[in-house]
């Protein structure tokens, strides 16, 4: 269980390049979905490192993505661009996006970027750090498989449902963070029972409708909410804010849509940015970017405290120079796939 | 102490007029400040109603808010349209933003509303309502006076910072919830003082940083987040939205400033609207609006559900023939304020 293999960062997105190609991935997609693995290994969060890859190659083998579609950039608005992923995951239209939504903020104060079509597995926080890292302020949402039941109801029904949100630092990197509106993130409940780990309280409840800190119960029953029904307000915000607002599916429907169980549900991801230069009389960037920095010197005063994604930058500091470790048996799957070896479904 | 009052909707919005008017607030003041007490009585939102009016009467009073600067309206950007509220409490302010922001909304896709230099002390479903009442989509986030110790932590920092959400329902009143970052409301625990009753768990710890259900402890202490570091995050997204966005207060800035304590904090309000027409390719308004109605159905299937608006609304289809009740030493105190008497300070 606790053999472990250890890679240079470019081992890892070379591993995901080449699982990603050997499944029929083109290499416009292959690059664009590695950077964001890479990214998560670098910063230590597993969840959306290589543990990933399998959901990838597994939505391509359904036939419900595609590896090879290339992207549309359309504009629906002056503010509003659109990408149309045409099924293919996330990662490639949110890099097309990237720039355009960036040039509507400057130009408008504010703009949108609606991503259409999309599959996602995928953390939301590259794409908010990205648009920080131009001087953008900047929230992203997207929906997911119906796993997470409503505050007081016990079928699933909301996706696990992440908001990322970004801020500005100047020479550092953005203050950055990306929670799903449920207790626990879905990665984590499959990375426990690969652990046969226990859940926290709180975080799901059976098929019977009781809570459970068993991850297996929790697959087959319901997650739930963070912070009650105030979680849940933000769940149901978040799946109105994808699927309805951007013409496309809410989690239940993409959970119809995923026929094949691939666990990596279709459906919209909404990406806000506001130019803080447009935001204030002073019209001042730098003054902005100062009075945050404030409030943090305030939070980290006190002793306990620390910045949402302080954890990720700390350990990108490290992983360039020491690599990041992943269980062998993880590295064995990713081995057997990169040859085109296909394991039998489970 | 169960002594009550029971008015007509007309009687909450003459008593409000009249005690605010008495203390030198202007006819376009009194009448927008009225308005969002009423609608708060009528939805039974007591903390909103007038239980908040000697809080406005107290802005006045320390020569710390105006009744009757104008505010200004200017535009920061293309699709960012500022009211300078000019340190008057709120609603005129919104008021007077609502038609310029819907409008950019519907010629942009997405706009943004900057209430600058405004006091709050009032709830922000009504804003984010009435522009869902337009077929828009909206959000609205206001910080406050410090209260919330940031997760982790134990001294208070950030205000109670709520989000409104608002989503349009076509014939129907829109979804709206509006939402404390706080695990309880800062009024929730001024009522509870009041009445005696404790706190729920998780609300708050007492000046010696350990958790407390009475509510003069918490008020000396600070207040928890609600979903513990999930929470926090909202919390602080909302201070960034609102202060150094903003070119306004922090929370701790604005709590330096009530030098007097009336518990009006000033600062920014940000208001985001989006029209959903702009945001698919389908360009169907209807159809986006059905596509909630899909959503709200489906969680309303499963016992124990209900939509976050439902509260409100149904007490609005009563308050209108029965009125509303109220404390009789609420409705004491607002009779000797009506008359210009004032209380000695406390």
């Amino acid at each position: 269980m606790s053999e472990t293999v250890t890679l240079t960062l470019q081992d890892v997105h070379e591993v995901a390049v080449a699982v990603l190609t050997a499944h029929g991935f083109d290499d416009t997609h292959a690059g664009a979905i590695a950077d964001t693995v890479t990214a998560a290994e670098r910063d230590e969060c597993p969840h959306h490192g290589l543990f990933r890859i399998p959901y990838y190659v597994d939505g391509v083998r359904s036939g419900l993505a595609s590896g090879v579609a290339q992207p549309e950039l359309s504009e629906l608005a002056p503010a509003v661009v659109r990408v149309d992923a045409r099924y293919t995951f996330a990662p490639l239209s949110l890099a097309l996006g990237e720039e355009p939504l960036a040039a509507l903020a400057a130009e408008h104060g504010i703009a949108a970027l609606v991503v259409n079509n999309a599959l996602h597995v995928a953390a939301l926080w590259p794409e908010v750090e990205r648009l920080a890292e131009r001087d953008l302020v900047a929230f992203a949402f997207v929906a997911a498989a119906p796993y997470v039941a409503p505050a007081g109801g016990r079928e699933p029904l909301f996706g696990t449902n992440p908001m990322a949100f970004a801020w500005p630092r100047g020479d550092r990197p953005p203050l950055a963070f990306d929670q799903a509106s449920s207790a626990c993130a879905r990665g984590e409940i499959q990375l426990r029972l690969r652990d046969g780990r226990e859940l926290p309280d709180g975080a799901a409840i059976g098929p019977d409708g009781l809570p459970t800190s068993d991850p297996a119960q929790a697959l087959a029953g319901a997650q739930l909410p963070f912070g009650g029904a105030k979680g849940s307000n933000i769940a149901l915000m978040i799946e109105l804010l994808t699927g309805p607002l951007l013409g496309d599916l809410l989690s239940i429907e993409a959970g119809e849509r995923d026929t094949a169980r691939t666990g990596a549900p279709c459906g919209g991801e909404l990406v806000i940015a506001m130019d803080p230069a447009r935001f204030s009389v002073h019209h001042d960037r730098e003054a902005r970017i100062a009075h945050g920095e404030k409030l943090f010197a305030k939070i980290l005063e006190q002793e306990g405290t620390r910045l949402p994604s302080d954890r990720r930058y700390e350990a990108r500091l490290r992983t360039p120079s020491e690599g990041v470790t992943i269980p062998a048996s993880l590295y064995a799957t990713l081995d057997g796939l990169r040859g085109g070896y296909e394991p039998e479904p489970a």
